[in-house]
């Protein structure tokens, strides 16, 4: 029987966009990207793990920042190209210390 | 001076990932894409508007079943590849007539 992961994941290229909501802030964090590695990983340990498309690799969120993000619970969106990961956020989010990667607000006036 | 959409958007082709968020329960809705237009459109009309990556198309959500997306704001995420949208949402966001798009939870049991 096909388990649920090769279902999911076409290849072991195949890439879905995961995005991140702190379970207790209800804040979007981030959004990076899964393969079926980085989706098993994931479950299987309870630390949020991604791939990372610049470095071409496995990537445990917070394995060297220590800000990790521990699995609350996850969803799969109603064609299957996004998932949703609600966690338990240890310090920032995002690489440049901000609490969350959309820290860039955008106005009209920036744009018209 | 080249305006902010076109920093944003290297070319006419060029697609980010949309993340919408109900700006009133918090819960993420749906993930789409948007190229320049969709995103000029959207901040022009105040209507969440997208690329349809499967129709090859504008869509304006809502246009036919009447679930809009009034926008609130706009995020950009760190490394500008992602946009984090708050909206009032008419109706639901799903197609299904789910409230979210990500009604699919996954358990471990799933997976493991």
């Amino acid at each position: 029987m096909e388990s649920f992961a090769d279902t999911l994941f076409e290849s072991s290229s195949h890439l879905i966009a995961a995005i991140v909501q702190d379970a207790t802030s209800e804040q979007v964090l981030m959004m990076a990207w899964m393969n079926r590695e980085a989706f098993l990983l994931t479950v299987e340990t309870n630390k949020v793990t991604y791939w990372s498309r610049s470095r071409n690799e496995i990537w445990v969120k917070g394995a060297t920042s220590g800000h990790t993000q521990e699995l609350v619970s996850m969803a799969l969106d109603c064609d299957g190209d996004a998932l949703l990961l609600r966690v338990n956020q240890t310090g920032a989010a995002c690489h440049t210390g901000e609490v969350t990667c959309f820290h860039r607000p955008i106005t009209v006036g920036d744009v018209l």
